[in-house]
C-alpha cells in the first residue's frame, strides 16, 4: 500500500492508474489493473454506446474493486454516454479532449468522482475552476493525443503541482517503478501509465500491435499532425504516408484522410504498415508482454527499492 | 556535501554542471558556479581563440576548484582550442554536436577527463566507446541545439542508464532540487543545468534577456529548424519569421538567414524581437535573477527537503 492523495480519493492500494485507450482498454484490462490495486479505465473512444455499455456491465462483475472510465468529449454521442454512466452507477470518470465545465457539475451531482486530462498549466487551472476532483497532466513524450505546447513532463509536473490544489497525476513516460517515482518527485500524487498496458496480456489490442510496441526503440515514435491535433504515433509506413500527404494538403483534406478507420485497423486487426499505432515514447523500455498484475507488482517492486537506496 | 560518481570524477561538493552556453558562460558564471560547489563550464562557443584563451586564465585566477570548458565540435577553428586547452591545462572538457572518437584519445593523453553530451542513446553508446569518462544526455526540453529524435528528459535518462556503465549526468527541464532528485531517481548520476544560470547574475547574457527568461511562460518556447539542426527559442518575432521563412526556402537558404549573429543580437545584445533566443522549456518555472551561488544552495536545499519528506 503507497499512502497519497490519490490512492485515498480512489480507494486503491496503489496510485497507479491505466490511461483509457481506444482499442486497448475494455473491461478485461480494466478489472485486471484495479484487481491488481490500481485504477483501471475503460476507454469509451473506440466504442459504440452499447459495447461501451456492455463493458462497464461486465468490468462490475469482473472485479469488486474501484474502476473508472474514461470519456473524449469530442466523442459524437457524448450525452448518450453520460446517461449510462449515470445509470450503471459508474463512480469514476476520467474526461478528456475538451471543456471540463460541460459535465463536470452534472456528474458530480450523481457522487461521481470527476478526473480531467490536461497537456497544459492553462487547461489544468481550467479544469480546477470547473471543480474536478483531481487532474492527469500529460507529458509530450505520451502517447496518442497531445498538447500543442509539447511542454514535457519533466517541465509540466512541477509547474503544475505548484499551481493546483486539488490532487496531480502525472503521465507520459511512465512505465517502471523508477518513472513512477521520480513523477512522485517532481510533484504527483500518483501515476497514470499507457503504453505498458496496451502491450499488457489484457490489452485488447492486436497481438502484432502488442510485439510492434516491444520491438519500437527510441526515436522510432513521433508527435506528428499539429495543423489538426497532435498525436504520437509508431512511425510506421502509414505515417510515413500521412507526413508526405500532410506537405500537399488541406487540413479538412488531411482529417478525411485519416478518418477514424486507421487507428482501428492499426491497434485492433493489427496490420502494422497501413494502420495508424499510437504508443508513447516510453515504449523504448517496455521488454514484454505481461499481465496487468504483473506490471503493477513489478512497478511497485522497483519503486520501493529505489525508495531505500542510499538515494534517500 | 553530495557524493556520487560525479562529483568524485570532478572532485567537487555538489552533483551540478552548469551548461556551457554561448553568449551566457565566460569566466565570471564558471567560476561562480565552482566556488559555489558545482562545475563551472566556459562556453567556447561563441569566443574567438583568443578570448577563449583569456577566460579560461582569467578562471584559473577566479577560482581554486575544479572548472571545465565545453567545446562544440562543430566549431571552425577547433584545433586551436584544443591547442589552448592542452597549454592552458584544463582539466575538464566537455564535448558536444560531433564524433567524440574525434578529440577524446588525445585529451585524455593529456590526463584530461573527457565528457560527451549526447541527445540519443545511439550517441551515447558511440561516446562510451569512445572512451569517455561520463556522458550528458539532454532530453527535448533543454534548450539550443537538440537531437532528432526528441526524446524527453524522462524517457532518455532511464534508457541510457540501462545500457551504459561510465557515470552519467542528465539534462534538459532541470532548474531546482526537485527536478535534480527526480533525475537522480531516474538514474542520472549528476544534473546539468543551463537556463537557470542563463539567467543567473554571474551569465554574461544580456540584462534584457535575462528578463526575458523569467517573464517566459509555459509553451512559448519551441524546438524549431529541424531541417537543419533542432533548436529551442523563445517564440518571439524573430522566431515567427523564421518559420515563415523555413517554409518557403531551401535548407541552404536558411542557413544563410540564420547566421551566427541572431544568437549574439538576441542574447548578448538584448534585442528581443530581431535576436535568437536559446533557452529551455523550464524557464516557465524561473522566478528571478540571482547569483549562482544563490541558485546552488537553493537546488541543494530543496533537494534535501523532499529526500527526506514524509513521501520516502
Amino acid at each position: 500500500m503507497i499512502k497519497s492523495t490519490i490512492t485515498e480519493l480512489f480507494k486503491i492500494k496503489y496510485p497507479i492508474i491505466q490511461g483509457g485507450m481506444v482499442w486497448v482498454s475494455g473491461y478485461k484490462l480494466a478489472a485486471a489493473v484495479s484487481n491488481a490495486g490500481g485504477l483501471g479505465l475503460i476507454g469509451s473512444g473506440s466504442m459504440y454506446p452499447d459495447m461501451f455499455r456492455e463493458h462497464v456491465q461486465k468490468c462490475k462483475k469482473a472485479t469488486n474493486k474501484p474502476f473508472g472510465v474514461n470519456i473524449p468529449m469530442i466523442y459524437p454521442n457524448i450525452e448518450e454516454l453520460i446517461n449510462i454512466i449515470i445509470e450503471e452507477n459508474v463512480k469514476i470518470v476520467f474526461t478528456s479532449a475538451g471543456n471540463p465545465k460541460l459535465y463536470t457539475k452534472r456528474l458530480k451531482e450523481h457522487g461521481i468522482i470527476v478526473v480531467h486530462v490536461v497537456s497544459s498549466l492553462k487547461f489544468a487551472l481550467k479544469a480546477e475552476e470547473a471543480g474536478v476532483d483531481a487532474i492527469v497532466a500529460e507529458g509530450f513524450e505520451a502517447g496518442g493525443h497531445n498538447g500543442r505546447e509539447e511542454s514535457t513532463t519533466f517541465t509540466l509536473i512541477p509547474l503544475i503541482q505548484s499551481k493546483i490544489k486539488i490532487p496531480l497525476i502525472a503521465a507520459g513516460g511512465i512505465a517502471t517503478g523508477r518513472g513512477m517515482l521520480a513523477a512522485m518527485v517532481l510533484g504527483a500524487d500518483g501515476v497514470q501509465v499507457g503504453s505498458r498496458f496496451a502491450a499488457s496480456i489484457e490489452s485488447s489490442a492486436h497481438e502484432n500491435f502488442k510485439n510492434k510496441v516491444v520491438e519500437t526503440r527510441e526515436g522510432e515514435t513521433m508527435l506528428t499532425l499539429k495543423e489538426i491535433a497532435p498525436v504520437r504515433m509508431i512511425k510506421n509506413e502509414f505515417y510515413q504516408e500521412l507526413v508526405a500527404y500532410a506537405k500537399s494538403h488541406s487540413v479538412e483534406e488531411l482529417k478525411e484522410f485519416l478518418g477514424r478507420r486507421r487507428l482501428k485497423k492499426g491497434m485492433f486487426e493489427g496490420d502494422l504498415k497501413n494502420g495508424m499505432l499510437e504508443i508513447g515514447q516510453i515504449a523504448g523500455m517496455i521488454k514484454n508482454v505481461e499481465s496487468a498484475e504483473a506490471i503493477i507488482n513489478d512497478m511497485i517492486e522497483e519503486y520501493n527499492v529505489i525508495r531505500s537506496s542510499p538515494l534517500f
